[in-house]
């Protein structure tokens, strides 16, 4: 048995940096850097860029500790497929086409043995389970609410993929049908109402209906408000915000609804800036969800914050990604 | 290596009648009895009596070929638990509580080593894959339009169970907010749109709208009338009788792209009674599949029929837990 110490890279590709970061077991991150996601659209430069931090990144923590061993790498980006390692028309980001991310960084580095790459979502849910809250757990479900609705499903231990790669699109689920235009061109799917931009126009909604002069939400824009404003609001007990939870927690209750009756997780985690609200949102969540389950769920699936870190939770996110490779082989 | 020719029992428990029947590796029923149900809720006597039909089968089936090896039983039924073995509350059997089937039939068949339970529809995916349309593939799901409308999720080659066991109601998945009553008590639900019952009832919706007196299906009652009915006079031509699979396969379409943006299968098979209806049923279905898609996924699901035969499906299906479980072990 070696005594060395076992670390894992994770990297966050976003639109505009990626953020590189060496993780322990436990899933603190003991150094990372930033590098900026280019705009230029050459992906050769950019993973040449990214192997050099990378270098760098670990001839650093070498200094901290000569006795490490570095496993692999993990990387959550957007349109980012897990079964050919490949970034496949991400619209947020300026590479055209297909670009093959972990076979350009095996050329790299051919002395690491684990090098996969998930979307952030999924990496969220990862981290989870090899870190947070969804320790020991084999069946859970992870929503981040953000820009929009990501989610990552875990059955029987591991992630599902699905046939083409791209499964866990509970955002683009039907909430309402025929209702409010979503990113994605279809109306009426969670994601338009329960991601950060989808929480303000609740808001806005809801001051139109109720003619709210008085509410703290009337005075900002629809492009200055913000979900973050909203929560702010509720938690001063802005009566306006306060319903805009409570309809988002229902919105919330009936789509994890559609998601228990497919997989029946153990729980289902929230991750994201609109989780700052805490039970103002988790509450309503709760309180509506037995009103959409059959008997046999009712009162069964924990709805949780995640435990990881806002901060580095997309780094440990896809950190994870290589214990878990690890384990398979 | 034995040449022994393995076989495996299906048990289908319905709420009349118990089909018990010996399977081939092939699929092929060999030899099957029926018992009933019984209505006196005794589960002991019941499964004595399971019992001996069992011994007679293996009895009967050894008298044609006496180099045979029963591997084990599978069991399809509603209210069943995988993980536990035990029929749980099931509202249309007669036994109260919960019943340890499995436990029962071990006792009765120590020599068995793979004796397992599951539900109806997941009996049904579980034999798509290891006698059917499935052959080979890893991520699909199967719907069964019948009564309700009932689901089996394979993901990575295996059932979705899921954390208490119940996972893969597709059919009390939300189609329509605020919509129709559901046998469940929820409103909405895709059960009552697109099982038997609910193309009945969107039969009755569009008489009344269109005050269709020259329809084929304006001279039965609503107690008359049923999903065949429908069937038939589509076939002929009827408008009334088109506009309802026009509209089950658009609910049909809604409800899959959720499922699709859960788990992403490779396909999505359909049995029961309503897919007699052909391509009447499966072309809406296809036509209006991909309006409702995230673009990653539009075109790349096949929306097949089963094909299970319908006299010997759930049999067939049930005992296909037999060879999994053997795979597994």
């Amino acid at each position: 048995m070696s005594k060395e110490k076992q670390l894992a890279l994770g990297i966050d590709i976003g639109g505009t940096n990626t953020a590189i970061g060496v993780v322990d077991e436990a899933g603190n991150v003991l150094i990372k850097k930033s590098i900026e996601t280019p705009k230029h659209g050459d992906a050769a430069r950019y993973v040449a860029s990214m192997a050099e931090t990378i270098r760098e990144l670990i001839h650093d923590v070498k200094q901290l500790n000569s006795d490490i061993n570095v496993l692999g790498i993990g990387i959550g980006a957007p349109n980012a497929n897990y079964y050919t390692g490949n970034i496949e028309h991400a619209p947020n980001l300026s590479f055209k086409g297909v670009v093959p991310l972990v076979n350009m960084l095996k050329t790299e580095f051919p002395e690491l043995s684990h090098i996969a790459l998930t979307n952030d979502a999924n990496a969220a849910a990862m981290g989870e389970m090899i870190y947070g809250g969804a320790k020991g757990m084999k069946d859970f479900v992870m929503y981040t609410l953000g820009t929009g609705v990501g989610s990552g499903i875990i059955v029987n231990g591991d992630l599902v993929y699905g046939f083409n790669g791209f499964a866990g699109e509970c955002g683009h689920t039907m909430l309402v049908p025929g209702g409010r235009a979503c990113g994605c061109g279809i109306n009426g799917h969670l994601e338009s109402y329960c991601s950060a931009g989808g929480i303000k126009r609740t808001a806005f909604e809801l001051l139109a209906y109720y003619n709210a002069t008085d509410s703290e939400l009337a005075n900002k824009s629809f492009n200055e408000l913000t979900a973050k404003d909203v929560c702010i609001a509720a938690q001063n007990g802005d009566k306006i915000a306060l319903e805009v939870f409570e309809r988002t927690g229902d919105y919330l209750a009936r789509g994890m609804a559609d998601t228990i009756h497919h997989t029946a997780p153990e729980a289902i985690f929230l991750f994201g800036g609109p989780t700052a609200a805490g039970e103002i949102l988790f509450e309503p969540i709760r309180r509506n969800l037995d009103k959409y389950l059959l008997p046999t769920f009712k009162g069964t699936v924990k709805i949780v914050p995640s435990q990881l870190k806002l901060g580095d939770a997309a780094i440990v996110g896809a950190s994870a990604l290589v214990w878990k490779e690890a384990e398979k082989n």
